[in-house]
């Protein structure tokens, strides 16, 4: 797994754009924000789904550098002051902080417009026609139906009390979208995947896209501002509704567990194949930070 | 024109989410700032190169909205406080004094993300592969090397004193770029054009894109807020510095002149097929507002 987020990190640095060439600032901002950090789990989901589907690694790096790229941006954009105005991130002074927030406002913009840029100039699939779906997948995981219409439901509930369904609905979108297109792009990299395994796949990626959501909120509550390398403490500090503050520590532990399981479940008809799939199900319950 | 204008209105209005679809504010808000106003400059640039390139229409009306929607997102943010921190656009309260500022951020990341999935989902080229780099050239200019770039050129230059050249190095990416993207996919839509003919069609693309923008700042110095839609004397104010400011007025207007001449010049080869380009040329620089 380790090898794995190195190779990420030199994917990146590859595919950014050089700090010297000009916007120079912009480009270092870039780098600045999507190097150099992280857990790089979608990544290493996108790699674990592509191993199932017989993808080509070259592939799958590319899809997988496009979910990072579409979620660090999500992160500048979610750190600034008018979001969750956030100092710190990935145990690092946030993007805002560093640079200034029209330049953080332009890096988000511009990771976003390069993710597109990846996945339409270099190859993902076996046909420019199920490429395009697939950008319009990833598309769909980024927008308002999706990634962005998560967080505005997530502003929307600010205060208020959420039943566990409305939250679910919330992470489902906020969090769980682009999970599912990094599990589901990886596999699709492939061209070995027939409907009923893509529905396995989809079904995994749903309860570990979930169980992320739920070990988060958990985690905001128990661990440190240290070992998580962002904030802790901010959703109570917030006033949001978490899956321990509707829950209890003791439930919400209790439905990551069953995630967890639902998770493994799904994966059972793939054998030895799916090994890093249960893997990262077990790193994304079991992680401390 | 007034026709065309209407018509992305109609198409702009059936491919953004409804408003009663969740999350509705954000729907709302993205229609508010897409819908009811705006030259539509360049999606009548899509249209008219479409015409000339023999381009089935509904090809041209997906790539129009894309580009529109980008357009739209870029001055969302652009009137963003930490940006140009300005109150009206296109007649109307800008989105995050309409809305809040969280939400115009998102409704510009959401649009950003609603025009990539068009021209994915959506045939807007012959062959699929085509169609990807179609999606590509979208992204290139969008992102960081485009109109992103162009933005972070113009936060680096305020109260610098530029050179002509390094002016029109700004104003080639912040609006060029996505002027250029206009004209060329709508050419692109249609497969009857060779490369000479795309070449002379970009040349018309850059006169009219720097035209553009040499008009803009001499309107910003002469036309009135009621009549821009927009405050007016706010690069003055903002201490930007213009073609305006670096040639003078006199000589602004003569390279506007120039640029028009270089843009209809492109055009000579085509003879009336081009008829709506050559409008369009003038239009851009005769325009009012």
């Amino acid at each position: 797994m380790r090898q794995r987020q190195m190779r990420m990190e030199a994917v990146l640095e590859q595919l950014l754009p050089a700090p010297e060439l000009a916007p120079q600032r912009l480009h270092q901002a870039m780098r600045y924000a999507a190097l150099g950090g992280g857990k790089r789990v979608r990544p290493l989901l996108a790699y674990a789904a592509g191993e199932l589907g017989g993808a080509p690694v070259e592939r799958v790096e590319t899809v997988a550098a496009a979910v990072e790229l579409i979620h660090v941006y999500s992160l500048v954009h979610d750190d600034l002051p008018c979001m969750d105005d956030d100092d710190l991130r990935r145990g690092k002074p946030t993007c805002h902080v560093q640079f200034d927030e029209a330049t953080a406002l332009l890096v988000g913009d511009s990771l976003q417009s390069l993710a597109f840029q990846l996945v339409a100039e270099r190859t993902i699939a076996h046909s420019a026609a199920l490429q395009l779906e697939l950008v319009r997948m990833l598309a769909l995981a980024a927008g308002s139906r999706g990634m962005a219409g998560g967080q505005a439901i997530d502003l929307d509930s600010v205060g208020k009390s959420l039943t566990q369904t409305e939250l679910e609905f919330m992470h489902m979108h906020k969090t769980g979208a682009l999970i599912r297109a990094a599990v589901l792009l990886g596999a699709h990299c492939g061209d070995g995947l027939e409907a009923e395994h893509l529905d396995a796949i989809n079904h995994y990626a749903k309860c570990v896209g979930l169980a992320f959501q739920v070990v988060d909120d958990i985690l905001d509550v128990e661990a440190s501002t240290a070992t998580l390398g962002k904030t802790a403490g901010k959703d109570a500090e917030n006033n949001k509704p978490t899956y321990v503050s509707i829950l209890g520590l003791s439930d919400a532990r209790n439905l990551a567990q069953e995630l967890h399981q639902n998770a493994l479940s799904a994966l059972t008809g793939f054998g030895d194949k799916a090994r890093r799939l249960v893997q990262l199900a077990d790193f994304i319950v079991r992680r401390q930070s």
